[in-house]
């Protein structure tokens, strides 16, 4: 039996609870599921004020390797995000414009990936949003195995097959598939709370009252003074 | 004694000094300081194309814990830049959209911090200008003591509170409030400089001849050659 | 004989080269040539959108002193490129807006540097475009010897001068002068191909099939699965 | 039901092949289970020379806060090796003599962190070895509540409690508790070969020669010249 | 009036002081004073096992200029500890065998400097300790102005001359001089009730109740499961 | 006519020249050809105490691809040091002691290598000294094409087939082939000069004297004060 496999299908998180989760955005969805699933600060996107939300198409690939991607593109679905994860360290352009097309005309909606990407430019004018590394050109080979749709470990979050990606400005964070509908809600009753506590706080009244840390202060030993 | 303090009273700068440094913006009043008070490079802005001053709001604080910011929202004042150092390594979401509101709610014009913020398509949106190490989510708690209003080391950069910090694309300076008139005042006579300067380089006239340079690439031994 | 040497007159490629060259762009010169050439992916554009490509006059300074960038002005002609290297690490603030204005009043098209830049903000309004690691605003003096064109390494890519140096968002290539109109040529041939390549992909074809690649898949035993 | 759990029992593998895994070593048992389970090389040892194996007992703890690994010492039984792993950036001592002194009375034969210890010279002196990120002495707190014994993200690899933990001077390597037989006995095969081949290039045989690489080489074009 | 200067007096904290804050140690020093004054874990010792304190003789320095540093050993007593600090980044070897000869010979006890040292075989065999970023040979000038004597911030913390530096394995802290009694004293009770600490360690009683946590733990939702 | 060869024979420095290279150490031989051909400070030793020098046989490889080293083992000679560069990022264990003892047996003195290496602790064992970015086991292939004894940048510095390789604790310094002669006599002198200044220093008499150095500072406006 290999180690290295291709699976066809996954299941992925329901349609709605996907979008809901994108609407959200990164750090609402992170704080909401408790905490976890959120990628290293080092992965950043190439694009300004794109939010979204999808189903994770797994890629684990040799650093320096794009064979990998090309076999994952047949694989995506109108609503994926393609995630590259490598099994060792390396900064090379693993996907360019021509995979971003390609991508594109299999309804992918998004990359992330622990490596790089390259023609950035292209993938700016072609709407093609980018959570990555670096941009850089570095030349990638086609021959060493992989796999696609096997969970893997990415900028040090774990990401599954059909997990669910949330991606914006702030970053990336993934929801786990079975997760993803309690984290929607969590998610839905955080935004509620804060539309109330952005007013209040807006009008002046001050977060050390209101969420009673004064108190706290105290306990810990912080003393305010005049001079 | 605590060592942990919120100092509720500050001196500030005069406010025009305050409003000429931030017209002069960072390079010039580096400079015009005798080359003293940079923030390392990697503090950088989310934003692009805004520079200002304000007098520094001082923060020491746990790595990943934002209570000592809650704490300082009440002391800032219209024209205060919050600038918030840590103990000790750590990239969290030290301030996010509701922190911002608060700030801004208290005529805060700006943040300046050695840690992350999240939530930046958002502060992007209200106009609230950050100058961060990083873009991150990772949560913050509200369990250990800090200070507010002390002298703190930020980024490599000593801050007193009430000292002046100037920031722009460039990254971030902090002139003391002693020495702030000073500064303006060399900042401005620098400027006229390079006004002139500038008019004379942009007619093709060489700085190698202009700043007298010819003679100092002599005396090192540096040669002209022709092939 | 000096060790340090500014040398007046340097060999260029022919203008229709060079500006095929920077029309075709980073990642796709530096794969047309061979995969060489490519500068670190720590040299980043400070703007956005700017593709060219000029010969390269060189500078080789001390960490920290901008004194042969003011020398090296006087030799570069209109469609130049200054790339700064640097004999040993350091980040320093090497171009700000005069020396700017001084290289474009000569005809200098573009800046890169293993150091930094500074006046980031007039450097953008000015329409200069630079490829750098930092923008920082460490000042520099005027103190040690260096050269003018003389081969250089810069961010681990060797440059003598009058090679073409093509810029974009993606970073920096350097193609050496002797070796442009066949990288040239084999850019363009490169471009003419994908322009194919893109039209299939864009229909749906997948590059698995259409590169070959199930058979390499299958030489590597990675295998197909439903589930 | 809580996200934060300290599970008491937990599985481990054979002690004779966690033994044998643990004298084949690092580099040798990533190889053997197909180059998986690989820590990031910043994870170092602070000693040289020793290469063991044991039961993972993992900690999930927020940066600069060790709280979960004072309640993780009771859950070590001997041979075991505590891994903590961080819910986010951090560098802080998380260890230092007096928790190495609590672990070691345990029966615990070494710690792995993705952050860092302190009182380095007395683990040295104490025999208590450590694989870290750092050593630096900043200071944690017990405020924040974490997990001991779940499956853990450390360095880029995926950690779950009884899995094995190899370690020595080339770094630290996991095998999955289940496959822990298969990679001893792949391990093994791998230290015979090994033997053979080592033997044959001491005697001036070539690995060119020896693995048939010259056929490769002219496959992918390379040519040998004389000048 | 000049920026930089020379002090020639600087005032020390009584010896028998700084020999206790020697033999406490880092680690302990950095707790016992509220955990403050510690540099950045970059900056680490090039040998094993020495453990000193000494009185802060300062340094500002230009990066890649030790100009100063040959200015300052006039300015050192035996049992003092030189502090190189630069205005700027930069890595250079800017003290090799001689200048610790010269150092040496006044009886400096050791170098803690933000950048590089070089000859750093000799420097071993000359025992002079040394913690540094680096080892690197990049050639250093004497053409920059700086001080001596002056205040400084070194990787992070902020160190007046005549502050106690206290280095061993774990890396640096610095203690005021005013507060230098009082932290020995704090440190001395630290170190006895570490010793009785120790002691129940090793005999097996766990931290976890030992210290009270199992409230804590309690009270921060954590549970206690058996599978 | 391919673009990767395998070069079969170099030149090689006079013996005596290396020997003497050798001796004088990666310091002083730096200093004394002119501050030139340091490879960057990440580039160390996993060895203490270790100086030698060597001609260089170069390797440009893929990222994580060995297959060129194997090929390179039969064109080293007696007395040569193999330096492996990397057409792009990646830190892979390069080299482990399988390889090395056919290095060995071929004569190979040394390693050198922006890149990683494995089996360090049994590296160490057989007396192969290796200077590398990092010690990791990350897995390589032997699938992409590459060179021997071809001109390359390691970590920076420019390295031909040939050239002096001189390494130790602090380092490696490349020492162009044709130049060593002339490298050599400077280094001697040097340290001839330094044997004395190391007397004088030692028996206590000033640098700032000695150089002359108090004429520089006055000039620089540094004032000495007494208070």
């Amino acid at each position: 039996m290999s180690d290295h496999v291709i699976m066809r299908e996954i299941e992925r998180a329901d349609p709605s609870v996907i979008a809901g989760l994108g609407e959200a955005g990164v750090a609402t969805v992170y704080e909401a599921q408790g905490q976890h699933g959120l990628l290293d600060h080092a992965i950043h996107p190439i694009q300004r004020g794109v939010r979204l939300a999808g189903s994770a198409v797994t890629v684990l690939s040799a650093p320096g390797d794009n064979l990998m991607v090309h076999a994952a593109v047949e694989m995506t679905r109108p609503g994926d995000i393609l995630v590259i994860a490598l099994t060792g360290p390396g900064i090379h352009g693993m996907v360019g414009d021509l995979l971003a097309t390609s991508l594109m005309a299999h309804g992918c909606i998004g990359l992330v990936t622990e490596s790089a990407v390259r023609d950035s430019a292209e993938l700016l004018e072609m709407g093609f949003p980018v959570w990555t590394r670096a941009i850089h050109s570095a030349g990638t080979v086609k021959a060493n195995p992989g796999s696609v749709n096997v969970p893997i470990i990415c900028a040090g979050a774990s990401i599954a097959p059909g997990d669910v990606v949330v991606a914006d400005d702030d970053g990336v964070v993934v929801v786990p598939r079975d997760s993803a509908p309690e984290a929607l809600e969590a998610s839905q009753q955080r935004l509620v709370n804060e539309t109330e506590t952005r007013a209040r706080l807006a009008a002046g009244e001050l977060g050390v009252d209101f969420y009673g840390l004064r108190a706290k202060l105290g306990e810990l030993g912080v003393e305010y003074r005049d001079r």
